[in-house]
């Protein structure tokens, strides 16, 4: 998606060679305008998908996630990083383990919200070492829904995620895809165009 | 806001005299209509506010927030409530006091995102004893910029943020007003009329 990669050129910041700071339009800071895109791309991506539900991750993926919701008319769900005190029912839950933290955090969502027969979108911001995008399908698998695919808006594809979510057999789209953040530059992948193979 | 008023008797559960759970469209499931609507009414009540940026709180203040900088074309920006290790540059910090969770989390902000001159619209989900927003228009003080008001989805009229707000001399619009959860019910009080006085 050439507005977010222009962004990304724009205003990320190389931190290292493992890390793109987003701060200024996805992850602190937020642009709404770019939200919207995103929500408008990932709809027209998934179009054919007759998705019912997406599924995010508190707190980033949340602004991509409503604007895609809006856009395919679907609501839209964040899981929770740890247990609420007012969440009362039911809940599924995964355990998902963070390098850049180097902690593991429970995530849950209510069985409320989702169901057998739902086809789920999951939403999020960064694919890395893809442990939250996992731990979010292993939560549609759980309620017995199908994970009718997963949209990240910036794969770092020089980490394991992105190939062992194929390798599951997921459907990946990702807006933006980095190859490397080398010499502090951000590097671009093409498109991915086979999928699932 | 007759639309979120009609959500709440639909769908809001009164969990006891204190706690109304709105789990299924706003904190844990979000409706992005509603979100879009919610963002079209703070937009309409702070249009002669000259806004220049948002502040929200993670997580369930973000998809309203999105959705009222998408409507006044302005950048939205989500309070952390803890340290994260990508962010590198100096932090404006408040504490925050949560009755519900009964625990203190540091809300934190970059100072490359809240600026002297700044006009801020401060966007939350509930009002309840007013800490979060007091937190969060701490911030904008310390950075110098201007308290341009605050918007509430659910204020919970019987407990004293609101008043504290307004004593503090803040703007203060909230799209639902709750004066009591008593007997399994909510009651909501009449649009607030005068304000600041």
């Amino acid at each position: 998606m050439k507005l977010l990669r222009e962004k990304i050129e724009l205003e990320g910041i190389v931190l290292n060679e493992n890390v793109l700071k987003v701060d200024a339009f996805i992850n602190h800071q937020m642009d709404p305008v770019l939200m919207k895109e995103i929500g408008k791309e990932f709809a027209a991506r998934f179009k054919t998908e007759k998705i019912t539900k997406i599924l995010t991750i508190e707190s980033s993926g949340i602004a991509p996630a409503i604007m895609t919701g809006l856009e395919l008319n679907v609501p839209v769900i964040f899981a929770r990083k740890r247990k609420s005190l007012t969440l009362t029912t039911d809940l599924y839950t995964s355990t998902v383990y963070s390098f850049t933290k180097q902690e593991s955090n429970e995530i849950t969502v209510s069985k409320d919200y989702i169901c057998e027969g739902d086809h789920v979108l999951i939403i999020d911001d960064f694919l890395a070492n893809g442990q939250a995008a996992i731990g979010l399908a292993g939560i549609v698998e759980q309620a017995k829904a199908k994970v009718s695919g997963i949209g990240i808006l910036i794969e770092k594809s020089f980490q394991p995620g992105a190939n062992e979510i194929i390798a599951k057999g997921y459907r990946l789209e990702s807006l933006a895809r980095i190859e490397s953040l080398k010499d502090g530059k951000v590097n671009f992948a093409p498109k991915r165009q086979i999928q699932n193979i």
